[in-house]
C-alpha cells in the first residue's frame, strides 16, 4: 500500500523526552493552535480549551507535580488541554438557560474526546513542523495543585500536559501491538492470539534492552501485569466531583 | 507563517455525511489501523481497540441507533473505538495479579484518551488518502445495544464511532472559534473577550445561512445556549458502572 507523506509523519511519531535550547516562535504556537483546532468537536461544543505555558516559573510548579521530569521545565513550549464546560456555561446562563446538563457523563465525554482530538491534531502538526512532543498525563499527579497553578474554575478539568520543541534526542520507534490484537472484525474478539501476543513481547524486550543498553529486561505482558497493582491518582474521581463533571 | 502539506490536510477538515459507494480497500484499512496505533499511548498501555464494520446489517442496526443517519450504514468503511481494559485485565490474570486498579477514574481517563489520539490519527490518515469522515458519537445514544451488537465485554466502552469513505458532498469548512477564545496564556482566562464572541456568531451564522441555502438562522451562542437544557444519553454512566469502569 502506498502511503504519503501525512502517513508517514504519522507512523514516524517517537515521544521526544529531551529538548534543544530554543523555545517556539509566537507564530509556530499560533499554527499549532490553529490545527489543534481544526479537529473534529462534538455536537459542535467545542468543550476544550488549551492554555499555553511560557512562564518558567509555571512550568517549574508543574515540572514538580509531573514525577520532576526535566523536559516539563525545559522545552520549546508547554501546552495543558483541558476540558472545558466552563464557557459554554457562561453562554448559558447569559441566555438565562438551566445549564444542569453539563455535570452529565454525556458532557464530560464529549469534553474529554474534544480536548483529545485538538491534542492529537496538535502533536500531528508539531511532529511535521521537525518537532518533537510529549504527552504529560502526570500533570494530573496532584491534579488540585495543578488547578490551583493554572486557576481553573469550576467545569474545566486538566488532562494532559504536551511539551514542544526541537528534539535533542533521536530515540526508537516504541513498537506495538500487532495489528490483529488491537483490530477487531465486526465484533469484539476476547480472545486474541497469544502467539501474536508472545512474539509482541519479544520485541518490546529487545526494544528496551537496546533503549537502555542491555540493562533494562521487559515485556509488555509484564509491565502491564505489573501496573495493575498499583491504583494510582485516587484524588481524581472526588476532583471531577468537586468540578461538578460527570456525576450523572 | 509557512505551513507544509500535513498542516494543510489538518487545516482542511469538514465532516462528511455522504460517500459514494465505493468500499475501501482491504490494504487501505490496514494502514488506516496502523496510522492510529502509532499515536501516542498513556504509559503504554495501549487501552483501546478498534473493530472494523463491513458487515452491512451490522452497519443497519448501528444506523439505527445513531439517529438513523444513513452515512452510518452508506460509507466506504465504520469503524468503532472503544476504550479497552479487557485485554490488559486478563493480561493481569494470567500473571495472577489483582487487576482492581483497572475500575479507577484513572484507567478510565487513560483508556478514552489512547481511544481518542487513534481515531484522530486515523481520521488525519484518511483525510490525506483524499477520503472523509465523520465521527459518529451517537452510537452511545443506546449504549447498551451497541454493547449488546459488539459482543463487548466488561471494561470496554464504546464511545465513538467513525464513518470513512469517498466523498459525494463538499461541503464548507465549519468555522472555529477564535484562536484567542480557545487559547489561554500561562493561566486559564475566564472573561474571553464579547466581542470576539459577537464576531464568531456572525461568522457561524453566516455559514449556516450558505449551507442550509438561506432558511437556517443560528448563532454558536445560540446552540450552545439551547443544547444545555437537554442532558441527554442518560444510559452512559450506568453503563460505564455495569462495566466496572471509572468507579473510585
Amino acid at each position: 500500500m502506498e502511503t504519503n507523506v501525512v502517513i508517514e509523519t504519522l507512523l514516524s511519531h517517537r515521544s521526544i523526552r529531551k529538548f534543544k535550547n530554543k523555545a517556539l516562535t509566537e507564530d509556530q504556537v499560533r499554527l499549532l493552535v490553529e490545527s489543534a483546532q481544526a479537529a473534529s468537536t462534538s455536537s459542535f461544543t467545542q468543550s476544550y480549551s488549551i492554555i499555553g505555558i511560557d512562564d518558567p516559573d509555571i512550568k517549574k510548579q508543574l515540572r514538580k507535580i509531573a514525577y520532576d521530569s526535566d523536559y516539563v521545565e525545559h522545552n520549546g513550549y508547554f501546552f495543558v488541554f483541558v476540558a472545558d464546560q466552563y464557557r459554554n456555561k457562561v453562554i448559558g446562563e447569559e441566555y438565562r438557560k438551566d445549564t444542569s446538563a453539563l455535570d452529565t457523563t454525556q458532557r464530560l465525554i464529549v469534553a474529554f474526546g474534544d480536548a483529545s482530538f485538538a491534542a492529537q491534531n496538535l502533536a500531528v502538526a508539531a511532529e511535521s513542523m521537525g518537532l518533537g512532543i510529549c504527552y504529560i498525563g502526570s500533570i494530573q499527579n496532584d491534579i488540585n495543585k495543578t488547578a490551583e497553578i493554572l486557576q481553573l474554575p469550576e467545569d474545566v478539568y486538566p488532562i494532559f500536559g504536551m511539551a514542544v520543541g526541537y528534539p535533542d534526542q533521536d530515540p526508537e520507534k516504541k513498537p506495538r501491538l500487532p495489528l490483529d490484537i488491537v483490530f477487531h472484525r465486526n465484533h469484539y474478539n476476547p480472545k486474541p492470539s497469544s502467539n501474536s501476543l508472545k512474539a509482541y513481547d519479544q520485541e518490546v524486550a529487545r526494544y528496551y534492552q537496546t533503549r537502555s543498553g542491555g540493562t533494562r529486561e521487559e515485556t509488555w505482558t509484564g509491565q502491564i501485569a505489573g501496573g495493575l497493582e498499583m491504583p494510582y491518582r485516587k484524588a481524581l474521581k472526588p476532583f471531577l466531583e468537586k468540578q461538578r463533571m460527570g456525576l450523572r
